[in-house]
């Protein structure tokens, strides 16, 4: 397979995507969702080799879940489609134009990315959620999945190339690399020229291959070490409803909270209600191990030591690490120093200390008393998301159809010259 | 040199920067400004040693000259550094705060990056330059500066941090990398987690170097393969005023004017009228070698016939490339071909193709009827710059204060879980 044909395609493509208007880029999305359900059964088909193959070779069943497409998971990313077609287009928006003293005209203006690249890995319904945002946002896409969904991709990238013919559009503006070899993945990691920006979808160990490798510029999407610290001053239902909820609402996902700081002087009270709370009133295999430091377990005695180790660890598990502090700086700190710049939240009826926590915490989305399950685009109301971006480059925190964009300065003059 | 602990002290320092108002940034500034008039004589002595062993060495007097330091140079840094110190402060302002439907109050405030490693060449004053407008966006500087600088460098920032002492602050907000060799460079290419984004600033051999072997995000700043379309409506006098100036007002700089793109249909007119403004009135030593395709050299047989590789060549000389081009189209085409997404520039009466123009040329600014060399910090009117981005990641175009920024999100909420 040649890498840069293709990039020089989707190059191409993308100049033809960032032309087309709102109402035809919406009815491409409308012809690909119809494409998809059209599909059904060659995309299941597909899905069924895929699923044969990894069982062959003894995936576990969390992952062959993931990997498996059913006809309602197929509508889903058919509506999914939908969904983001029915999204205001971010592009054109010119963002301000200002004149200067020499009478130039000055305006920036919100333009497409170009072409996007994706790596993700065996979850197929990413392929088709991944070509709607981008193609919304005015790009062209190329998507590498993993070997496991090779088929499932396939299939899928065709259904979608099928949609945007019949809507009389140029199919490469989505484009699939077959070719699932690590050196074809180091070599779209390197295309620069052809690929404006590539977006690893996966766990921490994708990413940070992709972050190793790659020189076409990346947005890390991320891991969460997430914090809530109690203050002194916490109300103590509020703490143990939004920990309760932050933790166990959802254990596999990165906005789950994975440690808590807690005030030392509201200690002797607070540890026994969160025992209570997160262990006792909880379903069998749903109560959440604590991993506390030394004062804490002296404290609750069913509290687990903690190691260094926990500070820094996202369990994505009913487990939680507890910190005691002297003071709102000192949690700061231990927050600053083990966090992933993800989501942090304080828990605290005090003014001052709130404004501190906003100020100081280090993090893409920084909460007073509210859940840091919050952190998601739907929950921000951008209406879908492309990540989580816990890098401070070009996008931070979630990421809608607006971080798929970047601006160009228009200026417009009538002779200008520089002295 | 132990890499790990200067970043660490770089994020402590930069906890401390953030957490400075206005006015403490301002006096450490001027305090700064003021140290290096102070150190004149310690620094001109380091620059001498730098001197003597670049001259010992064989350094062409360009280079030489770039790395000399004078009374008057170290004023103009002292200068700059105030200059920058009358900016208004980026840091700190909502963006914008909206409530959702459940209550949560969700605000985008600006921040600082945190830690901005620069890698620069053997031009010492980029040294100050490049602390004060990192330093007034609230963030620690971690700088490397070419061998050749080694001594002035070390000066400089004796006297920045000198200035800082002076002031209060925390003197490790401005470090410099003192080993010159190529694996330390290589290291701190590699300093995630300590390091929040690197610029280079410098020529492409130093920006490729950083693109090619850097973990952390890069900003690439960048050559400029500028094109100038003279459409067939264009008016001729500003046409070739426009062209004479982005060619010939300064030649070394990347916002200079490296190709032309002529519609067919006036070129036996307009390019006799080309070869009279750009040669024959132009002074010894500053006429103008165009590089042709053939038809252009056959109407004016003094044209030089181009090669392929014209067409991409950014010369920093008085050297320019043309073509003839049979519609808009075909001169978008090219240009977005070759061009390094810098600045571009259509002469032009005709509306439609102004904004046709705009529209699809893809570059970090585009210009309707001005001079290309407008693309720069000061003119845009942003005070000052660090460099002019040409990737479309974070920031494109001229980059000023908010470059150095990112956003994080507040949310105030009252006991807020998800369901």
């Amino acid at each position: 397979m040649n890498l840069t044909e293709l990039g020089r395609q989707a190059r191409e493509a993308a100049r033809y995507v960032e032309s087309l208007g709102i109402t035809e880029k919406n009815r491409c999305l409308e012809q690909t969702a119809q494409a998809l359900l059209e599909g059904e059964a060659q995309i299941l088909a597909a899905n069924k080799e895929d699923m044969e193959r990894a069982q062959k070779k003894g995936m576990s069943q969390g992952l062959l879940d993931r990997l498996a497409l059913t006809p309602a998971r197929i509508r889903d990313m058919a509506d999914g489609i939908l969904e983001v077609a029915a999204l205001p287009d971010p592009v054109g928006e010119v963002i301000s134009m200002k004149p200067r003293p020499n009478g130039l005209l000055i305006g920036q203006k919100r333009v497409p990315l170009g072409v996007v690249g994706i790596i993700c890995e065996a979850r197929p319904n990413v392929t088709a959620d991944a070509f709607g945002l981008c193609f919304k946002a005015g790009n062209a896409v190329i998507l590498k999945g993993g070997s496991d969904a090779l088929s499932s991709n396939m299939a899928i990238v065709e259904c979608l190339q099928r949609g945007l013919e019949a809507a009389g559009a140029v199919k490469m503006a989505v484009q699939l690399i077959t070719d699932t070899s690590r050196e074809t993945a180091r070599e779209f990691m390197r295309l620069n020229g052809y690929v404006d920006v590539l977006i690893p979808r996966g766990g921490a160990g994708l990413i940070r291959t992709v972050v190793e490798n790659s020189t076409v510029p990346v947005i890390e999407t991320g891991t969460g070490n997430c914090h809530i610290y109690v203050d002194e001053t916490a109300d103590f239902k509020m703490a143990l409803d939004i920990i309760e909820n932050a933790k166990t609402q959802r254990i596999g996902v990165c906005n789950a909270c994975e440690s808590l700081v807690v005030h030392r002087s509201i200690a002797q009270a607070f540890l026994p209600a969160l025992k209570l709370r997160l262990q006792d009133q909880q379903e069998e295999g749903k109560r959440v191990e604590i991993r506390a430091d030394q004062e804490a377990c002296a404290i609750v005695p069913e509290f687990v030591p903690a190691t260094e180790e926990d500070w820094g660890c996202e369990y994505l598990d009913y487990k939680l690490s507890l910190k005691l502090a002297d003071s709102l700086d000192e949690a700061i700190r231990h927050i600053n120093r083990y966090n992933t710049g993800h989501s942090e939240s304080i828990i605290t009826q005090d003014y001052a200390h709130a404004q501190e926590f906003l100020n100081r915490t280090d993090a893409a989305a920084v909460y007073v008393n509210a859940s840091t399950r919050f952190t998601d685009g739907g929950q921000f109301g951008f209406g879908a998301e492309i990540g989580i971006s816990t890098q401070k480059l070009h996008a931070r925190g979630p990421m809608g159809l607006q971080a798929l964009t970047t601006t160009k300065y228009i200026i417009y003059g009538n002779g200008q010259i520089r002295s």
